[in-house]
């Protein structure tokens, strides 16, 4: 590995031997505790329930269910594995990104032993677990000198939504892994967590990761962000990204397009880090992103308690989509893009991979 | 009294005999339960404790609570049951407003007996929570008139922020009040409710009303707003209000700055409806409203159960400020301003009183 840092976040998924652990983030921060994965249906169930989320995360495990579809003793097909894998997710690409990548590879070692194609795929899952860390590593360095720069080395008060951390990822995190590398060079003053609510990720989450780090940090409700941003000197806003279409519009977690909109009132500006692998170049706007309904329940219900009259409704959306006009940069391991993101430069930048 | 509503929503608070019977709100939607209060402290406890909120209502009951000082065996002095109601929320200024009200009635009932000041008290009492609701009443129609005007008659699709309904006042609601009044004139198409972090007053309480009431509503969270805004042909954002300064800035419920930004930025009026008791012309803009700031485990424990890491500490404001530069029209009982909100103008809604 090309990079050295330490991290004392627990590890968000593992091999061990010929079997997958999944830190089951549900129970985060009270416990830490690994779901242990023999098949692929149980590394999609894993996803499903959201015991492990994050879209780098999701398509790591995906390349581990792959591999666990050939140690069993039920064997399915690549193309059933492909399909039962791509459908726990609709909104975060790199589920879909890692797949194809995995195609290419079983096309090319058909007729090879179950065996064989177990060490293949074992080889591939290492693979991506291990590249996943060192670009956000790269994409962490990327952000800090940047930030560094453009604030004349001032230690940032900053806004984050969700978590783009070491639990979203392999390790280190995509947002998070600027605000490490913030850290590292003592750039970081305070960070603002949304809880991000229906889930939490902010308060369970990034929160335990700002712990685990030893950086200063508040827990906020989403709809306190605009105020703090108005009151408490915010000099950024960072999240993550679970797509990025052609333009340059991005879906990340629901509330972070409010977010946006707030950081443009307040010129604040607000900035989304994420691997290549998160952008959709087949799609050409925000638009043609699909976002994940998910059940009213967990909106409605919290710890077993009914929140709302039995007769009401919630509506539950994953993910909002920001476009490309309230995006001041977009961080990645291969360069950082701003001042005005097109269609071209984010082309160039995966010509420059 | 001078309108007719039926309203299936339970009493905020009502006079019985000699003893004031509060909702405990905490306890809706799924227990229809109310506190016997039989002194001052114990309407100043429902206060502390917000199993009463909503501020045209802290101030009725603190009428309420003056009538109590005179029925029981330890009397105190006025002066102490004033200071001891006017501390125990600092942001709504009707509190403030009904006990300067109450003063002046004091001051010119010196001399009179025990039983004469608890049966003036009482009558101030009674005026108070009657007063309140007619000028909802009065509200909701002028609102309702001036919507219809507005849409064409179209039927709205509104989003509101906290409970500003017939819960947080003696009846019928200021911002609910004109969803009532819509409701009835068959103008309204779908209500969507913040469900309003930390307390969830929009997934408890109005979400209940609207059930009540029977009014198609969603409930989401307070970060999905914005994105509803964009894509549900949201009309109209609607709340209440806890105090106008005499520029027309507002403090509401924390999460209403967010979401009057969100409004400006898709072009949705923001309105809010308040009786002329929730303005205080003493300050001249909202940068001298007090934000009350409070417990941060109100934030960060749920149902008993606590949400972030044991050494993480969560800020919990109450409420949050609107410039009027964000606010399109203000709704009243003495009539709505809007075009150009100035302290000229609401000087004049007080002299038209």
């Amino acid at each position: 590995m090309s990079h050295s840092f330490k991290s004392n976040t627990p590890q968000s998924a593992f091999w061990k031997d010929e079997l997958y652990y999944v830190l089951d983030q549900i129970l985060l921060p009270d416990e830490i505790k690994y779901i242990e994965c023999c098949t692929p249906a149980d590394v999609a169930k894993t996803i499903i329930d959201m015991n492990l989320r994050g879209a780098p995360l999701i398509g790591a495990a995906a390349s581990a269910a792959l591999v666990l579809n050939y140690s069993g003793p039920d064997i399915k097909s690549f193309k059933e594995i492909y399909e039962m894998l791509l459908s726990t997710r609709p909104t975060a690409v790199n589920l879909r990104n890692v797949l194809d990548e995995a195609y290419k590879i079983y096309e090319s070692c058909k007729g090879e032993s179950r065996e064989n194609l177990q060490i293949i795929f074992r080889e591939f899952s290492d693979h991506v677990h291990l590249r996943d860390i060192q670009r956000n590593f790269i994409m962490g360095e990327n952000g800090a000198k940047y930030l560094e720069k453009m604030f004349k080395g001032k230690k940032l008060r900053i806004i984050t939504h969700c978590n783009a951390g070491a639990l979203a990822t392999c390790g280190y995190g995509t947002a998070l892994g600027v605000i490490r590398s913030l850290k590292i060079r003592d750039l970081v003053d305070h960070v603002y967590i949304d809880e991000t609510r229906p889930y939490l990720q902010g308060a369970r989450l990034t929160a335990f990761e700002m712990i685990c780090e030893n950086i200063p940090h508040t827990v906020i409700t989403d709809s306190t962000a605009a105020w703090i941003m108005k009151t408490e000197n915010i000099d950024l806003v960072i999240t993550g990204a679970d797509r990025v279409a052609a333009n340059g519009d991005l879906a990340n977690k629901i509330g972070t397009y409010s977010l946006a909109i707030n950081a443009a009132y307040h010129n604040i500006p607000y900035m989304s880090a994420m691997p290549l692998e998160t952008f959709d170049l087949s799609i050409m706007s925000g638009s043609s992103i699909v976002i994940e309904k998910r059940d009213d329940k967990e909106l409605l219900v919290f710890n077993g308690k009914r929140i709302s009259h039995k007769d009401t409704k919630g509506l539950h959306l994953g993910f909002d989509v920001v476009p490309v006009s309230l995006i001041h940069a977009l961080i990645t391991e291969n360069g950082i893009l701003n001042n005005g993101i097109s269609k071209e430069k984010i082309t160039g930048l995966f010509n420059g991979k």
